[in-house]
């Protein structure tokens, strides 16, 4: 039976370049046979997580959502933007959100499969900020694979079809998401 | 003439143990001659950082207050949770949204003295946590004392009038503030 | 075919408390089904890296051996102190020297399992550290299992006989040792 | 009166690029008016550290006479190297070393100003291993300044006389060592 993963990208822009690079892995993932969900974090909006509004009216509906889909599937593929050499605010607020308890007994995090990707024009590509989200996940009881691949001057590194532009890039993003299955396929 | 520093939590909880820590420090500050402003970030709500939105409307209203705030007072004293192994979204947030150009000269990071605390009911006291900032605050400027305060155990590190019940914690706390104020004294 | 594990801690004491609690997985592993190999850094000496003399005559004989052992096996069980909150040199130093060319096709790292361990006589129990060698061996193509042990106070953690005293760490080491067996069996 | 820096590289190497680029801070930092001792860790051997053997013989001469040498500083200047992501094991037995008591009163970290380099034939210029390195000193008591430089492509970095060729990082170096006499002067 074809593994289930779920895309998505640590930022809110419409046009992201982390984004894009996940709609790459996600064709990948699908090639490879896994059934692929790609999502948009703006769709799920979640209020800056705040204990005492958690106290009052429980997990929102979005979080909800976001942790049974979580729950639903095999592995993820996460596009992470770096800012100030850190993780999102939306990436961490999300993930927050979701390890909290909402009454059902779902696993947002346990065992599954991770690939971390980002993608950055600057020169870095965002290799700051992966290490901080391969921990914070690795915590809450995610595998994350040892392969990455940080794109640096993301702004020509898609074609005007989204598709990356260097060979050696699709290569490597090919290799890993097809690791990726490979290890999340039971 | 006396410094100013800048006091508060990570938290949007109304009474997390991380305000009371920080509530400790700044008096502590102010005994040390400091001017002390104490903030909470519940009172400057921001959206989650989206470049989009940014690009449309600009920093929120909420943004340029805190960044002139910032840019304002010599040093920090930040109680920084720990939520996953990491920063709390609510703190990453506006951090992110107060590095962003406003239009002013202003700069909120650049050499800023900073202090870290971080409170938890667990046994580990948001040791993990501390890092991941120091590493963003550096990155921005800030000059981050080596010097940290990480309380474990907070439901029963505090008395009823809000101060550190252990001697040797606020003795800790107390060199730790006045080297902040020594080092942020031009 | 049962898996192999290699198993070892990343200090050269020779009553070490993290060889103690290698010791206690290996004896978990075996139990699980592994051919379990447990060695001692301290009988595989090496100079501190150098690429002078790296050049000059090459790999070390005990470099050789240790990559040699480290590609011939499945998987690994490592106890890693915390020193200055990190990793320690002669655990860094084997790694740098085997992740070296010596002329061989042989790859140490590469899809190897690894379970990380720590033990302290502090009261942190080395959860410092344990990132710092996560990161570092992700980043070889290792694939680090999220659970992870930190033994705190390790001068009471085990009993005459060496077993760990507390059932609860009994029981998270026996599951994690269960799940590094089950993942590193193709 | 003139303020002491001590300037190392993590590295063993004769001709490594991180010497040349401590070299080149070390020029700078004279200029800025303090008295500056350039040192070869290569001159201070040290065996990997082992607590069992330092039980028997106690802190080796070379570990007294480089913790002296940092106690006797204001100031430290270091080019890490980045090796497997991290810390070089000969920089990081260096600081296990001397983080040690050898029976002396002498506080080799506490207030040291640090100010932290590296050069690397990569493409990241060692960019992973300074958080590492950051992380490890803060902990010691060192208040590492948050301006680094990570020089990459290095082969290339530098000129026949030692100097760098890129103007941009001439000038970042120039402020970065400026920025680390003034903060250590009292």
């Amino acid at each position: 039976m074809a593994i289930k993963v779920l895309a998505f990208s640590g930022s809110l822009r419409k046009h992201s370049f982390n984004k894009k690079l996940v709609h790459n892995a996600a064709v990948l993932a699908e090639s490879a046979g896994a059934l692929v969900t790609e999502i948009s974090l703006a769709d799920y909006p979640l209020p800056l997580f705040n204990e005492d509004s958690e106290a009052e009216t429980g997990m929102p509906d979005n979080g909800k959502r976001l942790k049974a889909m979580f729950a639903d599937h095999n592995a993820l593929i996460i596009g992470s933007p770096e800012y100030n050499g850190g993780i999102t605010a939306v990436l961490k607020n999300t993930i927050d959100w979701i390890s909290r308890p909402d009454g059902s007994d779902l696993k947002p995090f346990q065992d599954k499969w991770v690939a971390l990707l980002s993608a950055s024009p600057g020169a870095l590509g965002g290799i700051r900020a992966l290490p901080n989200v391969r921990f914070i996940l690795s915590g809450l009881g995610c595998i994350v694979i040892p392969d990455q691949l940080a794109v640096n001057t993301a702004n020509t590194a898609f074609a005007e079809d989204g598709s990356l532009v260097s060979m050696q890039q699709k290569q490597r993003l090919t290799t890993m998401i097809n690791r990726l299955v490979d290890f999340a396929t039971p």
